[in-house]
């Protein structure tokens, strides 16, 4: 890592899995670990003490979404997203482009950058690779991420992969020209959807161009484990070994051990705290529906091998009561204890590699996870 | 006190006002206090060890709202109140006859009680003076409300107005005569509006009842502040002096302080929780409107002189950004920040009476509620 107060290092390895420490402005991240979606700079009704206390080292804020309210420039004033939020550790920003494909109308992308309507006020609006780095620097996150174009990795769609994944290449080397922050990391996006080849050269290009980190784009979005995992391998093939790795938007449990399988260091997903908020459980002994009548008298912990407050101070039963009746901290006691169930389960695979068991681990999370909870 | 495991014990006067100290079964209570509300047995977005840790020392839970959902029975069957929800201090529940009276549809009251049909499935029910006091009792709270009959203080309403407290003490006998649980404290309500005849008529009526404390009913309707405390004055007359009094869903600082001058002991209200909702926040400085556009780019904390975690982690520019972006934690930090006033503000109460201070208080905190906060 090039990038001033940064380094990375590899204390372990099980296979391809590999157990580090992330060293940033803010803090040093154990990893692998996964990153809380703090969308607005929160993550959804749940303050930043009780995210430390469950384990949360780094969180995930959304560039396109700060940009728009309250203004990257504002944030910026007001030191940053360290000095604007409550979270004082590392920040990693996303650069906006998903959510304009996913959200915006009347949108256009050509080489320049992506053009659109803002769902707001209507106005146009341009990202470039080169203002979506001038935005994040004003964020201050301790890592940006390029400006990429995502496509969905459809085997037919061979030709067009290939040129998303040319033009996120030369749309990374006009991301590291902007650059103006010496002690901001940037993550270059590998792209080429399910197609190796595509992949390795994604990555290999892109390391070329001296990126702090990568991250594996367009992945999450349709296609099989197996499939996603030969990707993944196939990119860390052209990247250097010591650079963090960061698998973007997945997924469920086995997702995640699948990635940490291929050496994949970092993730994030809306999975724990959307499914909490809907009344979805993680648990060791599989997925649990909390709002199923079956829990209504039921007055044991939503899971009795997890630490978190809503398992220590709270019942299955109140938990089915507050979510049946719409009370908001039903939601927040579900997101919590989903969230402290993800990065729990990276702190049991980090202890697994560091003990040569991520094999086992990877057998037994897996059997839960085709289970229901008793 | 009659119920076991009870006391009031009275520490200081100033004036009419008092310091005491209520000792309940699941724990004892400074007073005067404020009663966060937990409708259906949680302060919105507030679990219960961040309530400990602003110095709620009792909530109030909805009897009518228990008893739709998820029902007394079942939570009887799982520990009462103290054993389903996280909050293990004391409880107190109101009868739910306010809430019927102002919630329900084809509502019919008489001399047996209240009919309605329930706006949850449209089935009728009926609250009675016999079976709210069951109600309760399986709820298992730790102070338990009578069912009354509430009217406006309309000053043209005499003869409805007695009629009405006249029921309230029929049923309020009757209510006594169906307690069963000897571990639980029953208030009687005082009635009358703003009539101070019918509220000592009401008060003296009650005592002789021997009820193990006493509230005031029917006030925060309308009426002045100073009709309201003559009522309550002239109530007190007729209340045994160590019974604890308890003047129900009022208000405002300047309201609660009114109270505390007149002898009162204990408050509720929905104001701290449903104001902070909607982004008005209470400070030593006045009410503060954090949508206002002035505190977009403002650093300082909400209140200078408050010790919560709102004003110790957070800034006004993240407070007014996160309502209006919508974001759930907005709503509860400002949640948890005006209900710590409201409890820090009966602790300076107790303090300043036990120092004989407590009218220099109230004349500061009469100031600053006709502010503006900078």
């Amino acid at each position: 890592m090039n990038a001033e107060g940064y380094a990375m290092e590899i204390e372990a390895r099980d296979g391809a899995a590999r157990a580090g420490r992330l060293i940033t402005p803010h803090g040093a991240i154990n990893t692998p670990t996964f990153m809380p979606v703090a969308t607005y700079g929160a993550v959804r009704g749940i303050p930043a003490h009780e995210l430390a206390g469950i384990g949360a080292q780094i969180l995930l804020a959304n560039t396109y979404h700060l940009h728009e309210r309250p203004g990257d420039e504002l944030i910026g004033d007001l030191g940053g997203l360290h000095g604007f939020t409550g979270w004082r550790g590392p920040w990693l920003t996303d650069s906006g482009g998903y959510q304009v494909t996913s959200l915006a109308h009347r949108m256009t992308l050509d080489e320049e950058g992506v053009t659109f309507a803002s769902p707001l006020d209507g106005k146009r609006r341009q990202l470039t690779p080169e203002n979506v780095i001038g935005i994040q620097e004003r964020l201050g996150s301790d890592i940006a991420m390029i400006l990429d174009q995502c496509l969905p990795p459809d085997p037919d769609a061979g030709l067009a992969l290939e040129q998303a994944m040319e033009r996120t290449l030369r749309w990374a080397e006009r991301a590291a020209s902007a650059r103006k922050r010496p002690d901001q990391a940037v993550f270059a996006i590998v792209q080429g959807g399910v197609n190796e080849g595509l992949r390795t050269r994604s990555a290999r290009a892109s390391a070329a161009l001296g990126f702090d980190g990568y991250a594996h784009g367009g992945l999450g979005l349709g296609e099989s484990r197996e499939a996603r995992q030969d990707a993944v391998s196939a990119a860390h093939e052209g990247l250097p070994s010591p650079a963090p790795r960061y698998l973007m938007g997945l997924g469920r449990p086995v997702d995640l051990l699948d990635g940490v399988a291929c050496g994949v260091d970092l993730f994030d997903c809306v999975v724990p705290t959307r499914n909490g908020r809907h009344g979805l459980l993680f648990t060791h002994q599989g997925v649990l529906h909390i709002k199923n009548a079956r829990y209504k008298t039921d007055d044991s912990p939503v899971d009795p091998a997890c630490d978190c407050i809503t398992c220590r101070s709270h019942s299955r039963a109140y938990l089915n009561h507050l979510i049946r009746c719409g009370e908001a901290l039903g939601s927040q006691l579900a997101a919590l204890h989903n969230l402290r169930f993800y990065l729990g389960l990276l702190e049991r695979a980090r202890r697994a590699i560091v003990e040569g068991g991520f094999a086992a681990l990877r057998t037994e999370v897996e059997a839960a996870s085709s289970e229901r909870a008793a």
